[in-house]
């Protein structure tokens, strides 16, 4: 490889400069990702074409000096492929034809028949044969519980209204859609693990939504199951796993000490914060507000220098956005602050380290 | 003033109980409330007639044992007052006919003339009088923050982009913008009180939105400017005041020290910790997750119980919701609530006080 800057951050090893990489980088702000979706028809014939996902997943590399590639997928592909019926309404984001309300249909889940997401291992090897080692291939998937709210609720809500009603009046059936998808989750990251993902990332985004006694028991514990599970190590190398709990700062103690490598933090948290309680255990990922990108260029530098003051020169951070890339977004924000970031941290790790 | 358990509770003085109100109590969740709604014509035609104003805040206290009420009213009054022109839009929410985007605009901008909101200050006197000393009465604002966030967005959003650019590529316009916000809303709320409030409310919803290192001097360096020069007494008694960060855990330290008699918790918050925070400084209100009142009674009534637990009955706590109470709540779960806190409560703090 010869990038691999990414999966040495990940693991807390010195690196010349932060690595940068951002969340949902291949998407709709970029004129090539829009004309290739044009071309597949639809947000999901998209995600569903190996080599369309491929091509999108490769178009911010040819942009921006990024670090690492991600490949282009849907958090919902598990859920579809249990036969829950994933669809997309315009403006509106996922709809599941067949939200998951009744026992008798929760006693009937079971984790995918992996052939069912064949489309997506497909589309990380054809990824990683367009990247040619360039820069590494990150995998993901949404976190067990993540997938829950949605297979329950059957869309996204600003309340999660139904999951929560459930939890309080049925617990042992929330447990149980979370047990399903605990298993269901290990196993399509280590498939995508087995089809070259270089690291692999937990996409807890409303595990925050939750109560502060319930994060723990309905969420975490279910994100360690399968991190715990996960292949360490595959073509002889590291895979270094990473927890992102948007959100997460009441947990972040125990979101550090869930087995995840690196764990990702949105921009509420306090990156020097987040330094302590990670102590050294475990990298950190994230922490630009996806926002200040709506800013001029110059602004977007000195915001980028401000986050990597904070987290300071030590090893151990991968610089990110604090949440998915907006629709939108400025491409010359994005250039500038994928610049900024190498060259600034460049010069910062090339400083005399202050006194510990 | 029969029932003044609510003014003690916000001021760390021993109470029987555990007093309860909830936000945005007078709402869409009851029918007499759409009723009356419906005859002003609007949410706005309501909110501006002092007398159904006074009728929706006074309808809750029919049904529900609570120790409050809270005027009914919007927390966009004050730049409508400024002559930015409030709509609201079906199912949309809130919107300003002229945004603040120009610095021309902004550096005209000037607290409102008091005269321009005397329909809350009527609906204030109305409550009181209709309430004929049953429980005190809360007036309440938007923090200047919360205001400025949809003064310049100009609506509700999902990512407050405008706001946030402006942040970072203009911050002086946007301190312009919160100076004047600071100085109308500590007029606006001395005028509720001299109208008759009991105790005040500042709604911060979205300084929680912000950046770490932006909550500080964006949002609370205002609030506490708000809360410095408020009325603390009238009619001879303390009238405490309330401040609410909605996403606020990162800040808690900050915002316990703002120099409010009481903070506001939504469900992410652990009671236990805000406790350890507080440190018999400030009063804490809030924590109940709105979306387990979708739960059956018997669930609600345990997790009301959960929640009273894990505060502990020392004094110093106000049951509320996390965030204001959802439409299409179910009554009777607001009413096994209400009566669970109250009859718990009471058990709690008549029992032998464990060894501290």
């Amino acid at each position: 490889m010869r990038n691999d800057t990414l999966l040495r951050a990940l693991l807390r090893e010195p690196t010349e400069y932060t690595p940068v990489w951002l969340m949902r980088q291949a998407g709709r702000y970029l004129p090539e990702y829009n004309a290739t979706r044009a071309k597949a028809g639809s947000f999901l014939a998209l995600a569903k074409n190996p080599t369309l996902a491929a091509e999108v997943t490769l178009q911010p590399l040819e942009r921006f000096a990024l670090d690492a590639a991600i490949v282009f997928s849907d958090i919902l592909t598990v859920p579809d492929a249990m036969g829950l019926g994933l669809g997309f309404t315009e403006g509106e984001g996922p709809k599941f034809e067949r939200p998951l309300r009744e026992e008798r249909e929760i006693r009937k889940l079971a984790p995918p028949d992996l052939r069912k997401l064949e489309y997506v291992f497909g589309a990380i090897r054809e990824s990683r044969s367009g990247l040619g080692g360039r820069v590494p291939l990150i995998g993901f998937s949404g976190s067990p519980f993540t997938l829950a709210c949605y297979m329950v609720e059957g869309t996204g809500s600003d309340d999660w209204r139904t999951v929560k009603a459930m939890r309080h009046s049925r617990p042992d059936l929330l447990h149980a859609i979370l047990k399903v998808n605990a298993r269901a989750v290990t196993d399509y990251l280590n498939a995508q693990i087995e089809a070259g993902a270089q690291a692999v990332m937990v996409f807890d985004t409303w595990g925050g939504a939750l109560a502060f006694d319930d994060y723990e028991p309905f969420s975490l514990a279910y994100s360690r199951e399968v991190l715990k599970a996960l292949k360490k190590e595959h073509e002889g190398r590291r895979v270094p796993s990473v927890l992102f709990t948007k959100g997460g700062n009441p947990w972040l103690g125990a979101i550090a000490a869930s087995g995840a490598d690196a764990i990702g933090l949105d921009w509420t948290s306090d990156p020097r914060e987040a330094r302590r309680i990670a102590a050294g255990r475990v990298a950190l990922q994230g922490n630009f507000d996806p926002a200040a990108l709506f800013a001029p260029a110059d602004a977007v530098r000195a915001e980028a220098r401000r986050v990597l003051d904070r987290f300071g020169p030590a090893p151990g951070h991968v610089f990110n956005l604090g949440h998915g890339i907006l629709q939108k977004t400025p491409i010359d924000s994005v250039s500038a602050l994928v610049d900024e970031v190498r060259a600034y941290s460049r010069k910062m790790r090339s400083a005399p380290a202050p006194a510990a």
